[in-house]
């Protein structure tokens, strides 16, 4: 059974996992809390906290064994069944997050990739579909995430779409707010103003 | 000159824009900041906050002058000059960002769209080139914003080629840790996180 994690330490074992798995192959091998953290640029208590929370504590000595570590995390954070997801308009994205899944015996697969314009994703291994297929394939397929990067105007009725076909948790590129029942989960990423935050901060070269 | 935010209230100002844009053309329009606070799902509070900080403070009775807002807000976070952006490897998605911008009057600019493969994005009005012009490109059109959304194993190799062209601020989906010099200012991005994240929260139809 999961542990009821708040959505911050999800999101760090989740990484803290994506660290380790560059070093399963070690024998043996421990890390300590600090070095952990500062891989994820954070600090050590941290990470002990996180771990804590998820009932692992390390060795005074050794610091925490690697490969149960990643163990301990996937039975945390982890379904019992492979998840499937789809993107909805993303492309070369799409294709490395993909990659990912399938290079790391992760629980998230993504399953189909639904396109616009008749310009399919080259050298992809992910089974793509024209928009109108959305209902149908994301029934069949079992695909309960979808990866909602489409144009602002089209965001909210597709949304609807995907809802209505089973999806239980978006990722909302479209810098739109979707209008969806409460029991859908929906993460929003707003790259407009990312952009403009990053116009913001950087430095400028020669320009006042 | 651009006063000295904080990252989030900068973030907040640009998502408060862009729901004002959609006002702008009603005559004489005013907005008390609980109603703004309800848009961007925040509270009234930190709105009047945030726009304190820029030296606007509402009227008691009317609120907010609307399209005084989106002017002062303008003053305040835009630069002087328009600022130029470059996709590498995103598709769709630069596409919808690169239509906002051009459609808004805003001081950015998506300038230019590296591609991987033969696949030019269709419909697009942002000039497309391969991934091997980025040099020539980037320093031609005075890019200084780069979103990097290529795949892991080409995130660092990309990066430095842009930072070696001139780019100052980065927007990186890779996943991938990037080291560039410490006056690149850069923002990431990291949807394999949040993916597992997703499925971590989201109920299951039937599943335990």
């Amino acid at each position: 059974m999961r542990p009821n994690l708040p959505e911050k330490t999800v999101e760090r074992l989740s990484q803290y996992r994506r660290a380790l798995l560059n070093y399963q192959f070690l024998d043996h091998a421990w890390i300590y809390s600090h070095n952990l953290a500062r891989i994820l640029k954070t600090n050590a208590a941290n990470v002990r906290r996180d771990l804590m929370l998820i009932g692992v504590s390390g060795d005074v000595h050794k610091g925490y064994d690697i490969s149960m570590l990643i163990e301990k995390i996937s039975e945390a954070i982890d379904g019992t069944f492979t998840e499937n997801v789809c993107f909805v308009g993303i492309g070369e994205l799409g294709r490395t997050v993909s990659e990912y899944f399938a290079s790391t015996d992760s629980k998230l697969k993504v399953a189909a990739h639904f396109y616009f314009d008749e310009h399919i994703p080259a050298r992809s291994e992910v089974p793509s579909y024209p928009i109108a297929k959305i209902s149908e394939v994301i029934k069949q397929e079992d695909i309960l995430i979808a990866v909602l990067a489409v144009p602002r105007e089209f965001a909210r009725e597709i949304s609807l779409l995907l809802v209505n076909a089973g999806i239980m948790g978006i990722l909302n590129f479209s810098s739109v707010h979707l209008q969806v029942p409460k029991h859908i989960y929906v993460e929003n990423y707003d790259m407009i103003t990312k952009l403009e935050k990053i116009a913001y901060f950087m430095k400028r070269p020669g320009k006042k």
